[in-house]
């Protein structure tokens, strides 16, 4: 199985992170920095390299943002989850997960990914049912963080997070109704759990974690877009973890 | 000159925001809850009511994502800079402002002015060159939040924070090479200047910042969507300001 990567930043990350890419299709006539980067990568493997108009780019583009490049990887493979035990455990932390629940954009779900990578997270859970898999869009909108990020999709989150709590982590779930977070130890080994914007985390799940914990609302409008509330959320966890005196 | 509000939630914060909506226009035989609240909104008003089919929906939507309810609008208007230090005094906090350069792509500038009114921000100040101006897809991407937040368009940067510093806030400016944010006192009267992820802060407005801050960097990728490094920045000063023992 096939999948594109698109863009010029994504196609870098790929080739840097090592990914198995078979083909690389370039518009012809493009000579930039970029692209010249992205070509000394590609002959570093044995890939083959095509040029092309940019008509054929549009036709294979699935995200409609090729930026003249596109090149044809094996599809993203989910990880194991001690896969993500395994990277905190490499790098001395105590574990660092992101758990989505109803997370169906793949924007949403490839920025969570390239925020995930940025601010140290181990992995990602996605359950099975009602989400986004790991797409072109995904792999796109994760900048190439999708490269170095355990993804691991499980059948029940709630039952994940029963098993996680058996190996030690603590869950904390991001909803409106509760305490600041700025109020709230976040320390040790954590799972945060983070729901869409309109549906949020479902109650099944929000009922297994340890605690509730919000960002402070200060304006008219009362919804972060997903993304975003992760990130803020996540670097709190960081600051607690890492800066806190 | 008029333009279009699209989107259920966009529709019903213009309604609650007081916007001055001429017409609306409805999905023929859309019945549900949202759409039951805006129609309740929209007979407070001297609004006029169409019902249209699918096509004229189509036609009419500039984002392509109208939901089943376009409303027609008075442009948005850029504020006064006196109306960001107004929203200040009238709450009683110091200045906090956002300052937006080089940012081109709707959705951010959308998601940023979303996070501003959310985070308690006062104001967004962006250039007038070499940036997106307040159109449909900015409105929607903000969820609502453009109708609160005050949102000022200047010619020069760099002037402007040369006479903001002059009414005594001071500027720091996020970037990868600054000091981590945690470690940085970020309280007072406060503008924070915000890059492109491609092309970050520009040269002569970054000399004119106080101070150069960075968020910790501890993956593998290494930027930030703008939009998610302005929150998790903008939510450090929050806390700061009001959260640090």
């Amino acid at each position: 199985m096939e999948y594109t990567i698109e863009g010029r930043n994504s196609v870098i990350e790929a080739f840097r992170a090592g990914k198995p890419i078979d083909k690389l299709f370039i518009l012809d006539g493009c000579q930039d920095g970029p692209i010249l980067t992205i070509k000394r990568e590609a002959r570093k493997t044995d890939c083959i390299i095509k040029y092309v108009d940019k008509d054929r780019l549009d036709s294979m583009s699935e995200t409609g943002h090729h930026q003249g490049v596109i090149a044809i990887a094996a599809a993203y493979e989910y990880a194991d989850m001690e896969d993500i035990f395994k990277k905190a455990m490499d790098k001395g932390e105590d574990p660092f997960i992101l758990l989505l629940d109803n997370i169906m954009d793949p924007h949403n779900l490839g920025a969570i990914i390239r925020t995930a990578n940025i601010c140290g997270a181990h992995g990602v859970i996605i359950p099975k049912n009602r989400a986004v898999g790991l797409t072109a869009a995904v792999a796109r909108a994760s900048a190439g963080a999708l490269n170095y990020v355990p993804v691991v999709k499980v059948t029940n989150l709630s039952k994940t997070i029963e098993e996680l709590k058996d190996r030690g982590l603590w869950f904390v779930c991001a909803d409106m109704d509760g305490d600041i977070m700025y109020d709230t130890d976040l320390t040790g080994p954590i799972g945060l759990v983070i729901g869409s914007e309109g549906e949020g985390v479902g109650r099944l799940v929000k009922s297994k974690c340890d605690l509730v914990c919000s960002i402070p609302m200060k304006g008219e409008i009362n919804s972060l877009n997903a993304s975003v509330a992760a990130a803020v959320m996540s670097y709190e966890i960081v600051r607690q973890r890492s800066y806190a005196k």
